[in-house]
């Protein structure tokens, strides 16, 4: 198995967290690494669907494109031993019981990893709806992955994680036909809290849907550079 | 549409929870009724599950067992309304940004819904498999309900929420052909990290396995009646 670094990061302190999320900012820009806090609920593929969108990133731009993932989890190593096995370069933060990344664990982390090489950074924050939309992580884009099996509803019990998000993926569509998931509802949901959401359905079993999500990525990369 | 009652909670203050929590055993305890706290990710199918729960429920008991459900949200009421449409006693908790329920709000809940007449209370706290774990919210017994879609690894990436649940229910298992869950290891995972632990593999949609975990409730309620 490839070997992945881990740090432990738990301050518990919360309020200097807007002073600290533009610390964040500042810095990946000075570095011109763009960051993407990817946000969901366990179980709805978070991990598969970042392998999947680096794979399809780095057949487009080959080794042009450095990428690195932060996982964070509160206190086990599985996704990130995933990701390194798949040859990313890959950072464990455990959060040490807290719900979601803030902004000082997330600076705190930056440093370790040391990302000023990187061009794109993805955060996969702790499996949580609720926490992770509350705190600004200082990423330059919020993503949220909703999955078919979860239902259409979630837009009506967790506005606010539809409304921090620029873009929300809808994955597992592959399993479309064994839920009751209806598209159009869910899209004028999401649409009611966050008029400029992007909305992507996808598959990262299949790879259906990845080339529009990951030309969005494209596209935000080539405005950081 | 059914009339729900609806109260907002949110104290905000967590340091008295110890305390607080014994006082809802002992209130609960002094009106012989079982209190159950239902916890899963968002989209585990908590409310169908609860739905179905009571029906099968009823079905054996008829009136004899009085029912009520307090469905915890952050602020919406599409659950509750659900409930009270099936002619559930319902009352909604609005959390106001909290991210679970915790025993005050619990304590002012059962005041407010009047719950000394009933057998049995069901609370579907708010969906987070974080913050829901680390808050004793006074009920007599924790279940965690999990979903095929959501994988077998969970118990290693949420420990703690597999800890302190005396029955854990695998949910959508009439979707099993589609994902991989390995049944096995998932269930030896759980037994690592609570041995007496509970596992009932059910479907809420076909009502598979509902008879076991209805059983399980049935010699619960007679030990504290």
């Amino acid at each position: 198995m490839a070997k992945i670094k881990t740090i432990d990061v738990n301050m518990g302190i919360f309020e200097m967290n807007d002073r600290c999320a533009e610390e964040v900012r500042q810095y990946n820009r000075a570095n011109k690494t763009l960051m993407i806090n990817m946000m969901a609920s366990p179980g709805s593929g978070k991990t598969t669907t970042l392998l999947r969108t680096i794979r399809t990133l780095k057949e487009s731009f080959g080794s042009a494109c450095r990428i690195g993932v932060m996982e964070a989890d509160i206190e086990a190593s599985v996704d990130a031993q995933k990701m390194a096995d798949a040859g990313v370069r890959t950072i464990q933060i455990h959060t040490g019981g807290e719900c979601c990344m803030d902004a000082s664990m997330t600076m705190q982390a930056l440093r370790e990893f040391k990302t000023d090489d990187l061009d794109l950074l993805f955060m996969e924050n702790v499996g949580n709806l609720v926490c992770t939309a509350e705190q600004d992580t200082g990423a330059d884009l919020n993503v949220e992955i909703l999955s078919i099996p979860e239902g259409d509803d979630k837009p009506l019990k967790y506005p606010l994680m539809f409304r921090v998000c620029q873009a929300v993926l809808v994955n597992k569509i592959d399993t479309r036909q064994y839920f009751d998931f209806n598209d159009e509802l869910f899209v004028s949901r999401v649409k009611e809290l966050n008029p400029s959401a992007r909305i992507f359905f996808l598959s990262a079993k299949t790879g259906e849907g990845f080339q529009a999500w990951t030309d969005w990525i494209k596209e935000n990369l080539s405005e950081r550079t």
